[in-house]
């Protein structure tokens, strides 16, 4: 599993990286900024953890998250002409993130002896909730709701990992192949511009 | 207790259309659309069981709810034109539903040893919440915080409910009782336009 | 501890009267503003209890908190006038609340077994997160997050009181200095008008 420990930073230090540039663009202060950083970056898993009951949440257990995020927040702040240059990297770190953030959900909800359908739930809570807060704390409306294909790849992924897990398959293949199909959609999702419809409340045709 | 959980069905579904109208309002994506119908008739009774500490969270161990939170978001993309067309029977479900929430909410408080005033207090988080959270996420100013006779009415069923538990009347009884209290305060202060005074900063006269 | 206490009560009550002064800058109706009250005073430590997995929450266990807010909000919805002629005495009030509250955070976690930096954290959440969620439920851009120096000064008490912590010092005297720490940082920075570098996302010079 320590493979997985490891992407799991990665996409930790990702979302930090893309709070940081939220606040920076809001020009909040360097602890308004740190804040956005952990918010969107822990989000996810501390929601994910609360619903569940798994308390004291994970990060407070082990400071490798803590010690990643303020990575990529310092990295961000002092480094940001680089850091803007390397928007197709961080574009694949996140990707990588919610995919590898979907997975854990759904183990960790398993582990807990929830249902399948609740422990895909957890799984793109803990992909897509970060972000969500991220967007509120900053005043803006939630990304995920008007652009990409970004949940319903989360969705996929999930729905395709409960099925290989329901039939028994290995878990690192699972793993494997559950991560490889979220990254492939999104990456095609972007590449082709797919997104889903826009509900609509006028009536007329 | 089944015609209390056939109604606080009705009431999620409710829960669940106002949510997907305001997101198609916003013009989220159907992803946005369904997360924000999900929280909107969820959302309430997740906060009380995390303040509670009653987890893993309702919705989670039976899947009735989200099976209630996805009609009422199919019904509303599909038939938008017939639902905003229902918009008097609707008020009178939303109606139902906070009601019965808030008995909800009590009951559960109650059940886990809360003194009065706190199982009131959850009784109408669980009413409210939701929401409040459907209008942040949506990013507008909470609806309850300047409109109707909502909460008060929650509150009054709620201090009600706490005293003919207190006197020991019979629980059907009471529930029924507080359930019509809060509808009727709810329709009474729409019929008749009632409203709280609202607050304001400024000193002159 | 009855010091502690009698100082945490009168740090919420600051907090409600911050809240409703808030809510009546929006022109909420009263039960808005005493929900805004209630939040930005109670909301912090509720995040710490949930995140903790301490619950039912403390304010729910004993019925001071809530009298505490209900004060703020009634003196402050009655004498306007005179609590906005209040505002240097508001500010210190506000400014021994979040001292008080920082060192009840750290106090909490360690209680819990976390490790340092989670408890220091849960200081600071106590302070901060209660007027950062006042202003996303009123639609503004956090404060913290781009004036004062204020969350630093609970996270330099914070790191000093884990300090004087481990190197065994008297509990009284560790809560005495570090709360006079925070203070005295927030007294000074206000001023002498200090305040964090801002963040900024353009890369002209």
């Amino acid at each position: 599993m320590s493979l997985i420990f490891i992407l799991d930073l990665i996409g930790t230090m990702a979302f930090a990286i893309s709070g940081t540039l939220s606040a920076m663009e809001k020009k909040f202060d360097l602890f308004g900024a740190l804040f956005i950083a952990f918010l969107t970056a822990i989000g996810g898993g501390t929601v994910r953890d609360c619903l569940i009951g798994s308390t004291p949440v994970t990060w407070m257990q082990t400071p490798s998250y803590f010690i990643a995020v303020f990575m990529g927040f310092m990295a961000t702040i002092l480094f940001k002409r680089r850091v803007l240059r390397l928007k197709k990297t961080l574009f694949l770190f996140d990707t990588i993130g919610i995919a590898i953030f979907t997975v854990i959900g759904i183990e960790k909800g398993l582990m807990f002896g929830l249902p399948a359908y609740s422990a895909i739930l957890m799984g793109i809570s803990t992909a897509v909730v970060g972000g969500a807060l991220r967007d509120v704390f900053c005043n803006d409306i939630p990304l995920i709701f008007h652009r990409e294909v970004y949940a319903t790849a989360c969705l996929i992924g999930g729905i395709l990992y409960a099925l290989m897990n329901y039939i028994g398959l290995n878990e690192n293949l699972t793993i494997l192949i559950t991560t490889l199909t979220i990254i492939m959609i999104r990456l095609l999702s972007v590449r082709f511009n797919w997104s889903l419809p826009k509900s609509d409340l006028s009536t007329e045709k």
